[in-house]
Parts: structure tokens; C-alpha cells; sequence
């Protein structure tokens, strides 16, 4: 069964494409010397923008992985999934 | 006067190279539809990354820069800086 | 249909009351002219205990009425429950 | 000398006065069964609250008992204000 994402991989893409930029951007702005307030900017614009794209992925990935199992798999696979899930949400509450 | 992250630039250059190719890892992974619960892990491990480089370059700035401009810095300019210092950790919290 | 988290209620009503008395701690610590970093030490330690709060009742919320609207439930009620979920995850993820 | 948010005291205490009733809110919600979506909505805007407050408590710290040292202590009182103003950035972000 194709993740929940693959029906907007495209965007996916683009987005991710473009925080790749911002963080080779970063790396630039060090090499620059670029006063530190400037990069501390940009590094929150990043990491917003990375949990924006994770926030995203969960949606997905719940409403197509976690329903698919809930709705046809077996008391193992919805457990499976849902402790999946758990620690995800947990990992991004905590990073 | 040379920023504070300016005499451990090349630890910070790793850093962000390395967190630029996570970035480019995780491109990856969507582009070959890995799972998605293991693509989340890697943006936790990112965000974590950038979270402690900003940190760091927080803690450079409040002990060089910061610091020079209290202790030979006008009213004016202490006050900017501590003004700008207090925006960026309220970027990092809220972030 | 009891919610996820009744049969741990008297454990959440315990936690609850803990982190009611530490919130009244950092009142009395203001009042007090307790030195600023130990009264942020407290409220950090208080955003911690009340994110594991809701990671729990969350966890709960998902093994048990998200799953069983998956399991029995029509698509609008399963539609519902996981916008509600995934609206949660991002309160708490911001906040 | 006066702490930084002393000048701020009665704001304060309102403000954690108001943060422990809606901690106890939480404590009648959990007791009255509500339902765990509701819950979760207002231990966010809790965590939020406290989050700001930390936030405030910083902004005054650095502005006033920071400041104070740079300007007139000697370099051990310097980089001790400096360590702790950093170790609580560090709590403050990773909470």
C-alpha cells in the first residue's frame, strides 16, 4: 500500500528541496561572518519550516497508513501502528 | 569587533554541512517512498541538530558580543543588543 | 463509550494535583524574591510534567477512541477523529 | 539588588495566580470525564501561558541582573550571570 504521502510527493519535494537551500544558506552565512542574530533567524525559520513538513507527514501517515489498519488489519497490526505513531509525536514534541 | 562563533567556525561549518546533508537524506528517503514513520525520526534528528546549533551560536553571541557591548558599550548599544538577544531566544522557544 | 484515559484516571488526577501545587510553588517563589533562574528552573520542570500529561492522555486517546471509531465507526465519524487528533498533535507540537 | 521582575511583581503573580486556576481546571476536567481532545486544548494554552511567563522572567533577568553585572561586576560574577542566563536558554528551549 503506497504512504499517506505519496499522493503529494511532489510537494514534499519542493518543500524539502527548498529547506536544503536555507540550510546550505546557513552554512554560507557562516562562512560569511554574518552577525549571529541574522543566522539564529534564519535557523528558527528552518526548523519552523521542518516541523511544518513533519506536522504534514503525521497527517498523512494517519490518515492513510493508521485508518488503513485500523479499518482492515488485524489487533496486531493496529497495535503496531498506533505505538508508531505514539513515538512519533513524542519524538517531534521533544526535538 | 569579530562575532563570538567566529573562533569555532569550522566546528559550525561541519555542523551544517552534515545537517544539510541530512536534509538531502531526507529528500531522498520521500523520493524513494521510505516509510513515513522513519522519514519523521530523521526530521526529529534534524530539528534536534539545528536546535543545538542555535544554541550554541546563542551561547557564543550572549558571551562575546553581548558581553563586549555591557562592559564597553553605551547605554544605546546594550540595549539593542540585549533587546535583539531576547527576540532571538523568543524565535528559538517558540519555534 | 468511556474516554482512553478513565481507567488511569486516579494516576492523571494525582500528576495533575502535583503540577497545581508546583504552579502555586512558583507563585510563592515570585512572591518571595526568589532569584530568577531558580524560578525558570521550577517552570521548566512544570513544562515538562505537563507535556508528559498530554503525550499520555494523548497515547490514550488514540489507542482508545481514535481506534475504536476506526474500528466501528462510520467514515465521518473516523474523519473526525483524526482531524481532532491531528489538530491536537499540532497544538502540541507549537505550544 | 532587586531582582528583574520585581518591578513587574503584581503582573506576575496575577498571571500565575490565573495559570494554577487553569491548572485546577484541568484536575475538575480530567475528575468530570471530559473528553480528551478538550483536555489536551487546555493544557496547551497552559504550557503557552507558562511558556511567555518564562519568557518575560528571561527578557527581565537579562535587562536587569545580567546587565547590572556586565556593567559593574568582575569577570568571575560576568561568567557565572552568562553560564546561568545560557543553561536556562538551554532548559527553556529543550522543554
Amino acid at each position: 500500500m503506497a504512504h499517506g504521502y505519496v499522493s503529494d510527493k511532489e510537494r514534499y519535494l519542493a518543500r524539502l528541496k527548498r529547506i536544503e537551500g536555507q540550510t546550505r544558506g546557513i552554512h554560507r552565512m557562516i562562512d560569511e561572518d554574518v552577525y549571529c542574530i541574522d543566522v539564529l533567524t534564519q535557523i528558527s525559520a528552518i526548523t519552523s519550516a521542518l516541523e511544518n513538513v513533519a506536522l504534514a507527514l503525521l497527517d498523512d501517515h494517519i490518515n492513510h497508513c493508521v485508518r488503513h489498519a485500523a479499518e482492515h488489519g488485524g489487533k496486531d497490526e493496529i497495535d503496531e501502528k498506533l505505538n508508531e505513531v505514539n513515538a512519533a509525536i513524542t519524538r517531534l514534541v521533544k526535538s
